[in-house]
């Protein structure tokens, strides 16, 4: 089937024709004894348990089609999927998506999507596929990803089991996607504050790299299962911001957490309050070699219950999130 | 924790305590070790695979507000994605729903509809529950929901198993949904063809028996188990019409499919051509004792390869499927 010519919309042909040309661009899921096709998919695990973890993508509060590209929007769709997967301390072993998009969208842009979607799982969780899927038409572009994970009969590592002595321990950035965001949000925006497209990309020349943490997260996948096998006492995906994320996980656990603020970067306010950056914040007992990319941050202290502290003084809960507040506008 | 008051809107208040409203109102699955709360959930099965299936209700191509109940709006996304997985011959085990309201929704809307998956799931599939989610805000009110199955170690039943000889057989209804469908954009617009409520109400007193068909479909969940255990050879849910639900059948089997006319009722277009029906439509073999609520109603034959006959003669695919040409409308 030959790719779109950049000029068909979805409005122009109908779901099967859609389907038979993105279709071939995701990838299979190793663990799939029936994909997509049928009324529904029949997905294998090896211990008989599953792990699902499911997450919306919203253009106007989650994302702008003025800066990210449909590939960038594929991966991190799929990425920050796949995170919460992790988080539990499971292998990553399929993925279904539902997308609505509007009428006036290209054909290639959803063809874009997919190779996304196709290399963020060949790139952060080889074997993992999508077996199944559904496309519908909207005015707001939506993507709606559930994603599976299979513990290899190991114990899933839940929010709730940091014990006070425990060595604080994140893999992966702290700061960088919040930081290309209030770049976006200060620089590729026009005089109305409106999301640009001309300015995006020319920010993009000058900070491609910051960008990419924003636009195509790169969590550190395999961690998850290496966190498990260690011994994480407790383990959460960090999307909201290192604060909130680590208060949400001292308030399940019964604990508290204080971090080494010059662990913490030279921006640590951006490091405590940036959002999404899919890295995994994990609870090890003191004596445990830390595995993968992971690196001590803080300790887990028995109070103040449900609190977070840097170098033993209350840190802000409250991050940067422009998104928070959303107005309504798109761009 | 009190229900709300109807006038409190989806902006007024944070994810966190939208879902401390909702999450006590969803039904627990049996299947689930971990359930809501964490990064994902974990799932249990009985042989070692899950049933997954996915689906997207958007406002205006799928729903409209001004006709249906946010009750109404919960039992139908659960039914008709446990349709889907009963359709491979699996008992459902669990769903996630995603969901992204408008700003402006009353918060009483999204507990109604929390109370209408609830009751879908007890009434039709016993034991399956609600493991996760996700809440966002959109300018378009989507629903996104996943559902499980378990195959309790038999071959999932395919839409490519019919063989020449086949009795072709029904559970549920055919076209009634349709017909709701049909009564609606006929009698609940206004002058301009706009959804209109009030209409509704009223064409709800004279023909709530139709229209229910059309809001809360009650599809023949358990006959999907049944089906599979009384040795159907292809099974598929009735979404998009008989005549078009057939034909995919008959594509994928590599037969003809001939119906025998009297055996559709009254309203043989209707019941062809009318969407949304979320019966089940199985191949049987031909000593089969048919099972449950199953009716024959044709024959499985060799040729024409793909099509849709009634008492021998062609069957045009086109259904009356207003929705299709969407226009953006709402209501």
């Amino acid at each position: 089937m030959p790719s779109s010519d950049g000029r068909t919309v979805v409005a122009d042909i109908g779901e099967a024709e859609l389907l038979s040309r993105i279709l071939p661009l995701l990838p299979a899921a190793a663990a799939a004894s029936i994909g997509p096709g049928d009324d529904a998919a029949v997905v294998g695990t090896t211990d008989g348990r599953f792990v699902v973890t499911t997450d919306l993508m919203v253009h106007g509060p989650d994302f702008r089609l003025a800066w990210s590209s449909p590939w960038e929007l594929g991966w991190k769709a799929a990425a920050t999927n796949l995170s919460d997967v992790a988080a539990m301390g499971a292998r990553p072993t399929a993925l279904v998506i539902a997308i609505a998009a509007p009428p006036s969208l290209p054909v290639s842009s959803l063809e874009r999507f997919a190779e996304g979607v196709r290399d963020a799982c060949a790139e952060l969780a080889p074997g993992c596929g999508v077996v199944g899927g559904d496309l519908s038409v909207s005015e707001t572009f939506t993507i709606a990803v559930t994603a599976f994970g299979d513990l290899g009969g190991r114990a899933p590592v839940l929010r709730s089991g940091a014990r006070p002595g425990d060595v604080v321990a994140v893999s992966g950035e702290l700061g960088r996607a919040g930081a290309g965001l209030r770049l976006l949000f200060t620089e590729a925006v026009d005089d109305a504050g409106v999301p640009d497209p001309d300015r995006a990309v020319s920010l993009r020349e000058r900070s491609g790299d910051v960008l990419s943490a924003q636009f195509a997260p790169r969590p550190p996948i395999a961690d998850g299962v290496l966190a498990a096998v260690a011994g994480a006492t407790a383990m959460l995906d960090l999307s909201d911001g290192l604060a909130i994320d680590a208060a949400r996980l001292a308030t399940a656990s019964g604990v508290g957490i204080d971090f080494d603020g010059a662990s913490l970067g030279p921006d640590r306010a951006m490091a405590l309050g940036g959002g999404e950056d899919h890295s995994l914040l994990a609870t090890f007992p003191p004596t445990t070699s830390l595995p993968g990319g992971f690196r001590a941050i803080g300790v887990v202290v028995r109070e103040p219950v449900g609190l977070v502290l840097a170098d033993g003084r209350p840190v802000e809960r409250s991050g940067w999130d422009p998104y928070a507040g959303w107005d309504g506008a798109r761009g």
